[in-house]
Parts: structure tokens; sequence; C-alpha cells
């Protein structure tokens, strides 16, 4: 099977990209803005992968690279959530000019689904009570969350005009191997990784923010399953299924690592939501249980990871 | 008061803007595109009504045009909902930053409130069962409706970071006075005028579409009370709450005029839902009973606004 992954470089682009390579029957196509963004992981030893650059922008001639696939992951974002309340006509424009824009060519190329990576964590906003189910109201606190929203309701449109197949993973926080660890996203990763390098610890408010964790390998399970799945249902949930505290998460790290944590803890963001934790009784109704491996066992093996990768050596810190 | 009408030269904002001039308190700003879209109605003969022209589009100056009003009305629309699947990327981009450009003038001006105009029509798409709620699923079948949706959450989004209140007016089919006799939209209107003039009614389909019909000054009644109302709510279905079929609308009109019509039957357009119309308890509950005229008299005063105004003199047709 021919696979696409549009803005593949990012953390859930790789880990996926992996996961596909490793069926020696995909031949999975890998693009994204620059070729170091690449760097990270060893896909040279993958035969079965290869890497093209390309802006992704709304210029992009979406036509040469959709052609041939049977999937196609939608995997752009031009923003992050923290972020994108500064521009939001821009966050939206720019995201769904160059979204029609794709969906046109995978209509043109027959394209036979196109999965997108939709947020769990911003499409709901605040007002729905926890665990969200998929048909709760949806209202965005910031204009990431509107943007994916508006991307969800596109996907519908042109399965609804053009019979473009199409799958919506509504994630959970994903965390785990090949997040940058010093990025603007995912506590646990940064958390972990500072904590690994007796780095100082910020955290927006008091730490009583609750989201859904979920481990990056995990998810890939979860996504391959909906990828592949028939249900009737085309949007699907997919986290831990349980909230934890970023209390939690930091206990569990110091637990984990056995050192105290150097943590400062700085004003609340109005673009949190101050609860988030997803139900994912669509998604194992649909699929089967979604075995996780829990945040305590994820983060050992993130700490695991990152020890080989950065070359930490925890030990002589102290 | 102030009130600015943006998108004034449309059909609903002719009604709105008269309705608010009547009462001498209000000083009206109308704002559209061309002087002339305004000739039809007798602006001058209120003294309280001032009408500007421009663009209204991404580079207009909104802070010019919201400063010192206290309500906004967002009438602004590039194109209606049967064509707005042929350029689904222009129709969502062009209007989202044009609003976004709007809602950051009226958060700098001090705006109190944002009326939106949206479209019961269209949000709510094909798989909701009838009469639709206000919070069930909104998979809109056109560009339209997702041009809409996403303003809707545009505007909870200004009102949760920067206070902008806001009132959304999901409005049924609306016909009658100042709706134009040969647009795209309204079959109520088009197919009385052409009735009048003895002119073939084109039918999409075989007449058996149901939509909420509900005359324009019931309307305009009803969003008074929303933009006057102090409800917890800020979305509201408008419209006569019952479904009527195009064939019923036929024989209205054939009742009314008392005479056979000549319709033509075409292929069904794919953008149509096969059925709509609205559930209106949500309004009724809040601000108390909308009491509408009902088809009949809604298409007889229709009649008689036609005969005057375009100088049909029915009669002598036979």
């Amino acid at each position: 099977m021919n696979v696409l992954f549009l803005g593949a470089a990012g953390f859930i682009g790789k880990n996926l990209a992996i996961e596909f390579a490793e069926n020696k029957k995909n031949y999975v196509t890998l693009v994204d803005k620059e070729l170091h963004y690449f760097d990270d992981v060893d896909f040279e030893s993958y035969p079965n992968i290869r890497i093209i650059t390309s802006k992704l922008d709304v210029d992009t001639r979406f036509d040469e690279l959709v052609s041939n696939q049977q999937i196609v992951f939608h995997l752009i974002s031009t923003t992050v959530p923290t972020t994108s309340n500064q521009h939001i006509s821009l966050e939206l424009t720019s995201n769904i000019s160059l979204t029609t824009n794709l969906l046109d060519s995978c209509v043109r190329c027959n394209v036979h689904k196109v999965v997108f990576l939709s947020s769990g964590g911003t499409v709901y906003g605040k007002e729905s009570s926890c665990p969200l189910q998929e048909d709760m109201p949806t209202n965005p606190i910031n204009a990431y969350g509107v943007q994916k929203l508006t991307i969800e309701k596109l996907l519908y449109l042109y399965y609804y005009l053009h019979g473009l197949d199409y799958r919506i993973v509504r994630l959970a926080n994903p965390y785990g191997p090949y997040q940058r660890p010093n990025g603007l996203l995912g506590a646990v990763t940064t958390f972990t990784y500072r904590a690994l390098r007796n780095e100082k610890i910020e955290v927006y408010g008091d730490g009583a923010v609750i989201r859904d964790f979920i481990y990056i390998k995990d998810a890939v399970k979860g996504i391959m399953k909906i990828v592949d799945g028939d249900s009737q249902f085309k949007i699907f949930n997919l986290g831990s299924g349980h909230g934890k505290s970023i209390r939690q998460v930091l206990e569990t790290i110091e637990e984990v690592l056995d050192i105290p944590l150097d943590v400062m803890y700085t004003p609340t963001r109005k673009v949190d939501v101050p609860i988030n934790f997803l139900d994912i009784s669509r998604f194992e109704k649909e699929h089967g249980r979604l075995e996780t491996i829990g945040l305590k066992k994820g983060i050992i093996e993130t700490v695991s990871f990152m020890k080989e990768k950065y070359n930490l050596n925890f030990f002589d810190r102290v």
C-alpha cells in the first residue's frame, strides 16, 4: 500500500511512519518542509521510505504528491494551540486553504482515504463535561481548535460531495519518543527531559490542570486500527480514557527517577481548559479494547529513549 | 442606540433597518457595496438612517465603521448556499478573514454586541432529524454552511477571549418584502413573483423538499427579541417551527392567486437537504411565543407588496 504523510516530520508523523514502514508491503512517502527535520530518526534503514521536501502551503502542487497514493495522512498544522490566538485569521485561512487544495487533489487523484489528526484537547473547549464524547458540543477556546474543527467539517463535505473517504482522529496528549523535548507542547516529554537534565520545570497554573496523556506507541496502535477499520463512524477520540493532573505527572516522574524535581508554578494561561480527558468507548466498541501502558510505564520508556537518544547519563549528575 | 448593519442591502438587512429606524431613539447606519442596492426602499424618509458604501472585504477598515456603535449586525456573506461549493476555499477564507478583522475592530472599539445571521437551513446538514435543535450535530453539505458554522465558533472564541458579547440567529427560510424576486434564494418570493407575472416556475426535484418558511416581518420580530434578550443562550433557531413542502408552497400560491401555475420540475440538486425545519422551543422558552402569520397570510402580504412595488396588475393578465 502507498501511504503518504504530509507534515511527516512532527512527532506523530515520525512514529506513524516507522510503524507503517515495518510492514514491508507498504511504500511510505514522508513530506515536510526541511530534510534535516528528519535527522533524529534513522529513516535510511527503511528501504520502503522516501522523503520529499515541500513547503506544504497553499501554493503546493498537491497533485504531484498524492498521485498514486492510497492513504494520505494530513498532519499539517501551521501553528500550535498556545500561540494560535495571536493570529486568528492567518491560523484559519492558511490551514483551510491548503486543506481544500489538498482535498481537491485527493479527489482528482482517486486517493482512497484521508486521515486527519484532529485535536481531542482543543475541539471540545471547556463547556462539555469529561469524559468527552465525540458527539458533544464543540466550542474551542483557541483558534487552533476552530481550525481543526473546520477541517473536520470540510472532510465531511468532501466525502458527501465526492465520496472521498476519511477518518478523523481526535487525539489526546501523546508523549514519548521523538517528541521535541524542549518544545511548546507535551508536558510529559518536556518535564521528563528537564528532570533528566536537572533543569527547572515551569508549570502554568497550580498543576491541577487535568489532561489525557497517551504513550505515542499506544496512540499509533489506535490510529492503525482507526485507519484500517470499517466503522460507520469516521470520527474517533483516542486517548487513555483517563485524566491525570500535571501534579500527578510530576509525582510520577519523581517516582520513576527517584529524585526531587525543581518546579516553578507560573500564572494560568487562558488558552488552557482546566480539565480534558476523552471518552474512548466509541473506539473500543468499534475496534476492540485499547491496551495502554499507563503513565508510569510510559515515563519509564520515555526516560530510557531519552537517555540513549540524547546521551543523558542521569547517574553522573548526582 | 447606535446600530450598524454590515451587508445591509440584503433582504434581511433592509427589513431590520426599517424596524430599528421606526424607533426614533435609534441611529441606524447601513453599509453595503453600492448605493443603488438601497434604491428600492425609501430610506431617505428616515432622518435617523445614513448609508455608507464600502467593499466590505478583508481590506475594509472596520474600525472606522464600528467606532461608536453599540450593536453591529454582521449580515455579510460573499456567496449563497447553492453556488458555495464551486469555490470552497475562497468561500471560507474570504468570509473568515473579513469576520476576524471585523471582530478585532469590535473589540478595539468596545462594541456592545455583535449579531450574526447564521443559517438554520445549512449548518445542520442532513444527518440530524427535524425539528432541528440548536445542540444537534452540525455537518453542513455545502461550504456556505461550513463558513457560517466557523464564524459561529469565532464569535464564541472572541467572547471567551475578549468578552465581546454576541447573538447568533440560525434563521430558517424568510420570504416577503424586499427579497429579490428573481434571485437564487427564496422559493416563496420567487414563485409568487413568477406566478404573478404568469411565468414558468422551475422547481428542483419533485417538490417534496421540506423547508421552514417564515414571513420576514415575523423573523424581524424574533430577531429583535433575540438582540434585546438576556438569555444564557447565545444561539437561537428562528423559523416558523413547521415544515412545508415546495408542493404545499405552490398549492398555497395557487389558492391565494386562484390561478393554475406553470410548474417545471428539474433534477434534484445535491446541495439541497431533503427536509429542514427548526425547533424553536429554545426561542419561545426564553423570549415568549413567536406569533407568526402562517404561509397563506404571508403569501397574501407578499402578493400585495409585489403588486404595488413592481406595478404588477395581476388582474390584467387573465
